[in-house]
């Protein structure tokens, strides 16, 4: 979407030179509402369809330096990250995303370049996750803050975390530690080949939508969260929401392509797969006696207690990442 | 809400103190979602009831020290504020609201007794409009920003910005001016008795809710929108939209009230009241031959043409609001 005319004699053309409605009107300029989406950007509102008489609703906040770094990323990818995990909230609910609204906080000087980027990301995703963008708010901040609102139908009931019971399998789907294992390739200044795909999956992750979604039987779930904050610490929200522990078993765990990557680094994947955040993987138990459904493999069981153990015992560190700890 | 044990011997306890998730946990306690919210806080996501099978959803972003300033508003106030803007577009459309989600970013030393007036705030807003808060997320961020996505179930159509037409008239319901004199008079440094009005409503605006939502025939407006950035700003977008003229009569839109403000100031009253921003007052357009109903004022009429005028001219100024102007 780039012009000749982002280009002036002082610099790129900023979101300052451009204007908040010209802007907006940029933002919004060739995009296509999906089904759901009965009125889209223009109004006080948009209005979304909700056929099943109920929505779910999640939000999330990204804030520059602090959930992506503007050296690390692209804002294909910025954007991309921001609807995927909100996506992957309403998925972890069992619905199917119907539409994400987003209020982005820009300086100034952002170039418009940079934001065509950031639109194009969060369209990719979201269309990815089957659903369009309905609306948004833009305004001028210190740093880039995108925050995105995501909307789902609920297909049946919604799936909550509270529904684990003693003797029920766990099981995931999607990748675990690859975004842990790309942040610390990252931060250690290794950019090179062996740490491509987990650098990858650091800046985009991708939450396997379909495998929620496509299940031949989901009344089989009992319970559901997706994992951003570590597998240990969002299992420990449903061992803590149902009442019961769950043990994990390290060996079904473990994914043999993080350990080249490990061992350059020095690093211990188990730690990576255990208590790294922003996979968004899905982590569910399934009632007793079934099997692990196409596209998820079994890592651990429910069982009577409180916690979350791994084969058997207590894990002997922090279990994920927590909003207001570290440097600024 | 506070605690003694929120007085720490470093000093006031502050989120870092806490952590993310007794934070939330304390953000939520004694709260008690209203009807629409089938499931509240503490699940992946939440779930709100559309009994019209579709709503309204609305968001908006406020960034420290751009749309509030610490040493000028209560965190009660800055919270009331948050909800107050989402909520006026919401009910622009005709719709009733039924539920928020708020995203808060703060810096980790945010005091906790902060937080706990931004949410009673919020929480206190959302009663006025007659809605609760489903759910959350909070973040660090260098500065504090809130972003707050508003949810409303329409009432037979959405009105929307698109339906004026020649003949129409133009009213308004609620207060014009009032914030923007307030922020002139804070601006001055003038907080003293003759100023306390419109500084009140600079720090809260209070949309006239009722006025809409209690309209004896909502049919016979044909188009509305909440005075967010300015009158003639709000109102142009209208005319825009309609493919039609706004004309707008400069005694029936004076606010005698605000002459002794102004004359103090040394300020146009008249430029607060078709430019200023952030009253939250609601303009629409009714059908030619109605009169304005109980709570409204008619302060001008559409006609053929396009642009917006005062007593048949073009207005000498910018219109209101823009995003990315002004210094740092």
């Amino acid at each position: 979407m780039e012009k000749e005319s982002d280009i002036t004699e002082s610099g790129p053309r900023t979101v300052r030179d451009l204007g908040e409605f010209a802007l907006i009107e940029r933002m919004n300029a060739g995009r296509s509402s999906a089904g759901g989406v009965e009125l889209g950007p223009g109004d006080d509102a948009a209005v979304v369809a909700a056929p099943a008489g109920r929505y779910v609703v999640s939000t999330d906040m990204l804030v520059q330096d602090r959930h992506f770094r503007l050296d690390w990323s692209r804002p294909e990818e910025i954007g991309a990250k921001a609807i995927a995990q909100n996506a992957a909230d309403v998925v972890a609910m069992g619905a199917a995303p119907s539409a994400f609204v987003v209020a982005l906080g820009c300086p100034a000087e952002t170039p418009v370049t940079f934001v065509d980027g950031l639109v194009d990301g969060m369209w990719a995703e979201a269309r990815r996750a089957g659903a369009s963008i309905a609306g948004g708010d833009v305004v001028r901040s210190p740093q880039l803050v995108i925050s995105v609102t995501a909307f789902g139908d609920p297909r049946g009931r919604a799936v909550l975390r509270s529904g684990a019971r003693d003797g029920d399998i766990v099981a995931v789907a999607g990748r675990l530690g690859w975004s842990a294992a790309g942040m610390a390739a990252l931060s250690a200044g290794d950019d090179g080949e062996p740490f491509a795909d987990v650098i990858a999956a650091h800046r985009v992750p991708r939450p396997p939508y379909s495998a929620v979604l496509e299940l031949p039987d989901a009344t089989a779930i009992t319970a559901m969260t997706d994992v951003s904050d570590g597998l240990l610490a969002d299992l420990s929200h449903i061992a803590e929401s149902s009442g019961v522990a769950v043990d994990i078993d390290s060996a079904a765990v473990a994914d043999p392509a993080l350990s080249p990557v490990a061992a350059a680094l020095h690093a211990d994947p188990l730690g990576w797969v255990l208590t790294g955040g922003e996979d968004h993987a899905f982590a569910a138990t399934f009632a007793a006696g079934t099997a692990a459904p196409p596209g998820w493999r079994t890592i651990g069981r429910v069982c009577a207690g409180a916690g979350v153990f791994v084969d058997g015992a207590r894990w002997p560190g922090a279990l994920g990442w927590e909003s207001f700890e570290g440097g600024e």
